[in-house]
């Protein structure tokens, strides 16, 4: 060992000491002839004093060291008398008597500080450097006492560890597989699992009971911010279990990880229906830290804003609004920066309808042309406005319309202050639509995976009316974050037979993929179901309360799923490429 | 949930409850009028009674039952009168009042019993029914304690856990990677990782200080039996250590492993070198639970039986034996079972040359003809030979009889009961070559791995004469079986650079292949080392005391790396293909 202790373990009781430490040079100071270098570790930082009137030699050799040099020290341990209060080991210092470095270092291509002057590309090029930054360093260090957590929790519970394969067969549901050219088979491949979906259910089928794994998973996507082609999923099934089952266990889990991670006692989690969500807050993941609820002034038939000869509510499918407490001072600048929020191509808006309601007791809009004063305090009073409120209105297509309000509402909480970064609140959303229609290929897509059963009162609509089907599926979310998601599995052949056909798969299509999936369904198969949770999104919330993951993956790829420090992926030998039938 | 108790848990003191219980029908008896049902579950089985006095609808419902139909029953927990002692909860069964049919099962292809009657095939394809046997669920069960007991050490010893890219740049050194197309960088290929070694480094580089990962890794090799494409490994670093820190900490956690799984204390691990391996055992990897050392009769200049005109001796590089206690009376059938085992393709030896020592002092070999009663008396002495002893000789090429020998010592030890299964012996061995020449490829091999240093006073030889230079590295063996293996690592540019030449590589392909490392280096890298556990195996060893790992692994692959399960690899889309680049 090159060390007897670490740089973050020495305390006022250990003045006296002889002893061994090693690290890297983060600062290096000359102050009255004496150089003072802060040696770090990864526990700490510890003072070093080279002092020429205790040793001349020794005081000059340090002069040479420069930042990120790896040295060995070794020396005494003594009170200093200057204490630094911000350090845990802030009250001694070590006067060195011995130095050795065990290897240089050229000058880092960023600072090594808790805020760095490194832009995205360079941090991701050196990103071993990087992570030599507390910040990064303290995430990555968060995230395995997470992962703890939730194996203390799920190993209380009885779950089994079990690990399923990654070199499987391609079936590509949604998203794409990365595959795997075998050279052993030739012209055959491999695929990545984008989950262990069907491994999970079939370790249910051979009787594990309860299972989960902390596993990679693989999606080929076109990568959006903060979309990653490899990430983590903790993955969970159970047998025998109903919905309300796996609501408790994973809520129990949920609040055991908080209260380990962040000694925080999380509140009951209360539970929306789909369908609520999305017409509270346009969103099936709603951030219910802050109320702002949609206020739907047309929808359908119900209509309280038309004919009034304007056309931008008369021809639209919906209006929406949400009213802010306290905005009616908003100045023009601040309307235009919500207005061309709300018109950004992400949102495609054409405009931003107002309603102040002032302290007076009057109304100001930008429709004033349209609506009387009265047709305001009407409108107004279905949002419960008071003097002081401000009336934000969308109006256009549904959906679009609804997404646009959603992202407004969080814009609106943000500049209010309304998500605080010390609060947490965790919501169950249940009662999915089973399918959504995908206008591109003309058919039904799965709205969780196919493997989700439905309500037993809707089974009849499987075949009829598909689209008003309700699947057994549940999303755990907190913040505005899909935490993970679940639900009871189909388990007979029968009904997941019809969920494909369902999906427009022939009998031939599904045989080929699900054949093995199938079978196992005829061979004494439990009523089961799971959840898996995003576990770099988990971390990232656990610990920061944040939804961007990249600072809690160690070597994580950019947008274009390259790995900036080993500029990968990259070419491979064309004998390779001959072996495994590519040419 | 379906059940309010498990099918383990019910004890006499449970007699009187009303429950429910869940699982699958293991076995039916019908006895004197009544049906008796074995309910199977993950945690036991409880014998359920339908007595048609209680019940005669239900009990003939319950005779339509097949084997491994899953069921939900409520009921009465009684007290047996018939108790059954080999089952924990034989001592009640449960009164049937309500009986649920939840899935049937088709007849299961082979018997789900601790013995069963499916092949290797019908159970691969199977696999989920295979998994329902205890024995197999067992030791998947027993493969995540030893997780747990892995983690716990780990954990306790500060060490971080940190997740590395599975999608990475192929860098082959020695085995082949399996590659991925990379649909956004078109023509590119990542590599699937063979072991997170360069991660791990960059880790220390990094400053984590204490990495560990239980983690996928993947090699497309030529199988042999029991190497699976894909595996785990147990991997681990540490900065600022020499071998001895290593040997220490990881010394420590195999046995705190066998403590908390087996109960097991393990005596203090005794150190051997490459060489006293080889020379002794034949092998790097000794089953050290029996002696019966070699006994090298002609080695190089050495030779204690040549000049007798045995042409077999004297035209022979190597003549090697070894002393068997007490197989004087072996019969001629046995001595020629053995001479079969060593003749071999695999072994490949000419024959087997016996010195029987016989309980009257004489001496008979299957050399009478040139050796003379003295010579095979002088030659038992150098085996210290007892009356009763069978002395067995084979001689060669070295490299080949070596071989030869060890298989056939390991024979013997298993032919007289050498091997216990309740006998666990660790051993280090230590200095290992740090090269070996490729006659293939007519140049040197890493032993380990490129990354591997070299004893400080073999340093010179590295350019001089590289055969010579051993390495800092260490296997860590028990009974007969690799468990794991490491080194201290080069941790600067130039020596890494020194090593790649050495391996024959030009610095355009190791600045191609390795850049990011040795850059890394240039960056204050500490003196740092590792080891990597074979998981699969260790769990085998830990639970079984047995090399096969194939038991171990939920859903192994065969020999041609097929799933039979999944029937995977398998084709792809033409339509992936094409985005891919791949026609």
């Amino acid at each position: 060992m090159y060390r007897t202790h670490t740089c973050g373990e020495l305390r006022i009781s250990d003045a006296g000491k002889s002893l061994t430490l090693a690290g890297w040079v983060q600062r290096i100071r000359n102050f009255g002839g004496m150089n003072f270098i802060d040696l770090r570790d990864r526990y700490g930082i510890t003072q070093l004093v080279f002092n020429p009137q205790h040793n001349k030699e020794l005081t000059e050799k340090s002069a040479a060291l420069g930042r990120e040099f790896v040295i060995q020290v070794k020396g005494k341990c003594v009170e200093r008398s200057n204490k630094n209060k911000e350090l845990p080991t802030g009250d001694i210092e070590i006067l060195v008597d011995e130095l050795n470095v065990l290897n240089a270092s050229l000058t880092p291509p960023f600072t090594i500080e808790d805020e760095t002057d490194g832009g995205d590309d360079l941090r991701m090029k050196y990103r071993y450097l990087d992570l030599r930054r507390k910040p990064v360093r303290e995430n990555l260090l968060a995230r395995h006492q997470v992962a703890r957590a939730v194996r203390e929790y799920l190993d209380g519970q009885g779950f089994a560890d079990v690990e399923t394969p990654h070199l499987i067969k391609s079936t590509p549901e949604g998203a794409r597989d990365f595959v795997v050219p075998s050279r052993l088979n030739p012209g055959q491949f491999y695929a990545l699992p984008q989950s262990p979906q069907t491994f999970k259910q079939l370790l249910m089928v051979s009787g594990f009971d309860r299972y989960y794994q902390i596993v990679r998973c693989f999606r080929d996507e076109d990568l959006r911010a903060d979309r990653q082609p490899e990430f983590t999923q903790i993955d969970c099934e159970m047998a025998f279990v109903e919905r309300e089952d796996v609501l408790q266990m994973f809520e129990g889990m949920t609040k055991s990880v908080f209260k380990k991670v962040r000694g925080l006692e999380l509140p009951a989690f209360p539970r929306m229906s789909y369908d609520d969500a999305m017409m509270n807050y346009g969103n099936d993941k709603p951030d219910i830290r802050f109320e702002m609820k949609f206020v739907w002034l047309k929808n359908g038939d119900e209509d309280v804003v038309g004919g009034k000869s304007f056309k931008v509510f008369d021809e639209a499918e919906s209006v929406i609004g949400i009213c802010t407490k306290g905005c009616a001072e908003y100045s023009r600048k601040q309307l235009d920066e919500l207005t061309e929020f709300v018109k950004r191509p992400q949102l495609g808006m054409q405009g931003l309808v107002y309603i102040k309601a002032n302290a007076d007791g009057t109304f100001k809009s930008s429709v004033d042309k349209f609506y009387s004063s009265d047709d305001l305090k009407k409108i107004a009073e279905k949002f419960s406005a008071l003097p002081g409120d401000l009336i934000l209105i969308l109006a256009g297509e549904k959906a679009r319309t609804c997404k646009a309000m959603s992202e407004l509402r969080l814009e609106m909480g943000n500049r209010l202050g309304l998500r605080k970064k010390d609060e947490f609140k965790p919501l169950w959303v249940l009662d999915f639509p089973l399918l959504e229609w995908d206008e591109e290929e003309k058919r039904w897509n799965a709205m969780h995976h196919p493997f989700t059963s439905w309500r037993k009162e809707d089974d009849a609509l499987l075949e009829t009316d598909p689209g008003k089907v309700k699947a057994n599926a549940y999303d755990m979310v907190m913040n505005g974050v899909e935490l993970g998601g679940g639900s009871i599995r189909i388990h007979n052949r029968k009904n997941q037979e019809r969920m494909f056909a369902a999906l427009g798969m022939s009998k031939e299509q599904y045989e080929y993929k699900f054949g093995f999936i199938l079978n196992a369904f005829e061979f004494g198969t439990p009523p089961h179901g799971g959840i898996a949770y995003g576990f770099d999104r988990f971390c990232s919330m656990v610990t920061a309360n944040q939804e961007g993951i990249r600072d809690f993956i160690a070597f994580p790829k950019n947008n274009m799923g390259r790995d900036m420090m080993l500029d990968a992926p990259g070419d491979i030998d064309e004998k390779q490429k001959k072996e495994l039938g590519l040419k």
